[in-house]
């Protein structure tokens, strides 16, 4: 296997495992906790940051990104060539998808159900933006300083919190943003509100990339 | 005491201290949350968590496997040698009833009891080899990646999330599952259940030995 | 952009993070699980832990202090010169306006409201005295043992836990201080209340400079 | 100041820190979440993990036992001079003490009540006994494999942990258990009671002396 192969494979098993985790304990958290949802989001919360420490410690000395706002803003960036950019959310997807009906079938759900939850509003797009932002400076401050061997525990730490301080509660990855739109449980997104989460999580790359040239300029 | 005596020694207490964490957590939570099954798991998946830290961190420089799906797993990777996989087996069994029989004396119970929770159905086996993966890539991406420093918070954030993400709760481990029919209490799983368990977590064993061989080659 | 302006904009920006992390978390645990104020203020630590550990990360290599107590301590214990101590405060306390404001947004209501929380009393002030003493400990005792690698993770510690250590839970920071007077939401301070507080906490500047002089001397 | 006397200071603040920690979070606890006592402990256990990380990373360059168990295991294990347990004891109970009667008075309660809580029966000693053997494996295993920059992390995770696999909920400490016969609130303890868990607790240092010496000779 090639490295280049290697890269796509990390990528991809990594975003099954990340939609694996984020999909799957929203589902145990939902059946367990029926009544208080506050107890949900934070069983959801806690696995996600769980599993993501596990994958990017798993996948981080090969490629570890599972999320196309990181893999664009290291293009911007100058951490990955442009050629690069399209096969990895390729894959990024593919994971992603891959790992919602893996949740759904472990959890005795048909493999794919549109969700049915609404996500749409001023105030949720605004969370997205805000969430990406704060997601990139985490990745890409430790990247240029030389101090990757935090990632596993920073983003996971990021997002567990961001789940709570965002109204959307931090989708902030469009390769997730499609996956949970294949589950019609806690952690789902009605399709039709996919796309506006997606831009906003773009603009967040846009004004993370400025942000980090200001603050870690690499000359 | 020989080398080969204190990783005897250290696999059997290791595995001891471990059904102790899960065992003994599960009665506490749900001794003292009764009327919500997801807090109970959410403790018991915290307490697990932090038990698989401590043990990690304390044998990590003797022996720290706890768990025949590993020690197979390393055997077949070539971490291991053959001759050593049996005794290994032995001592983490014989630790997993010692620890459940601790954990049942500690919370003022007989002993032993057979526990009569039934856990069968395709999606839990499904769920066993996908936490056995998982487990196995953690392990062995940081075994083959020189970050061994890092598997207690790792492992122990893996099970944490994966206690959640899977809907049987990710037992995800041979000596583990016998040990838990010992116990007629939150963790337990009737005799008859474990051994599709056992067979599921070592079908994710020779999953997991392909992608490791195919991510992180060793020549 | 020179290195100055990169330590004032990285104080405004991490103050600004901090202070969504705390007045949104609270917001969303108040929403969420409005039956227990236990389990509210369990998300509310947690998330604020969290988003230390983020931002400690992200800006660490550059200025991480998010604190007027912090940073007055770095100026009485030489770690600081003093002409740096007035700018600092000025945009640590625009970063936590601008993040109470972003917070509350995010939650669709208003930008900014008085809150109207009355926290008062001795217990409350001494919790305050106690809360800084701890948090300028664990800061400058990493400082000054050279292991400022493990801040993020030991004041997201503390922080989380004292919040529940102590009956003020902990703001032990004058901008956080003036930042949740702006929002009439579970973080909030009514403003007049806001004054003993920050006094209290530099009261515990105080006491934390004595400490640190006799436990870590310099020379 | 002498590096003897930093040495006592270290011990005397750092359990003072202990008992707020565990005092106060027990009594905030209880007092928010007064109808699910696996919630009021679970935020006891995460508050107190929490505390362990900051006072073992503050005071773990100067002295940082806190616990008598911890200091005779260290002398019996030879890594303490004989003559310096008597004073460690006695700050360090000084110092719970004084963290009590802190607790107490920043939750705006008398400075000191007897405890009420009776805590008696051979499925607590033999727990606490349990509790302190795996206290000090985590403590002296990392001290022999010279990894002690991970003691913070690893003894929060495992009192953590084992606030739930105990049915004593684990105090493992001497200094401690007297301390919490001082405050009548959740972490209380009946003065009467406290004896035999001291006893227990010794115990469980001569077990965990004897599984050291086989585990890790230092020869």
């Amino acid at each position: 296997m090639t490295s280049r192969s290697r890269v796509l494979l990390a990528e991809c098993l990594g975003t099954t495992l990340l939609l694996i985790g984020v999909v799957g304990s929203g589902i145990m958290a939902a059946r367990l906790s029926p009544d208080d949802v506050g107890l949900q989001l934070f069983q959801n919360a806690v696995a996600t940051a769980a599993v993501l420490v596990a994958i990017i410690a798993i996948f981080g000395t090969i490629s570890a990104d599972f999320n196309p706002a990181v893999t664009i803003g290291a293009w911007l960036l100058g951490h990955r060539a442009g050629r690069d950019v399209a096969p990895l959310i390729v894959v990024q997807v593919i994971g992603a998808v891959a790992g919602t009906v893996l949740a759904n079938l472990m959890f005795d759900l048909d493999a794919a159900t549109w969700s049915t939850t609404s996500r749409s509003g001023g105030h949720l797009w605004l969370s997205e933006v805000v969430a990406t932002v704060g997601l990139l400076l985490v990745v890409f401050a430790l990247v240029r300083a030389g101090r990757t061997a935090h990632l596993p525990y920073v983003v996971g730490a990021y997002i567990g919190g961001a789940y709570f301080f965002t109204s959307s509660t931090s989708f902030a990855n469009p390769a997730v943003t499609v996956g949970r739109t294949l589950s019609d449980t806690f952690a789902g997104i009605e399709p039709s509100c996919a796309p506006m989460f997606v831009v906003m999580q773009l603009v967040g790359v846009g004004v993370a990339v400025v942000l980090l040239r200001a603050l870690f300029p690499t000359d």
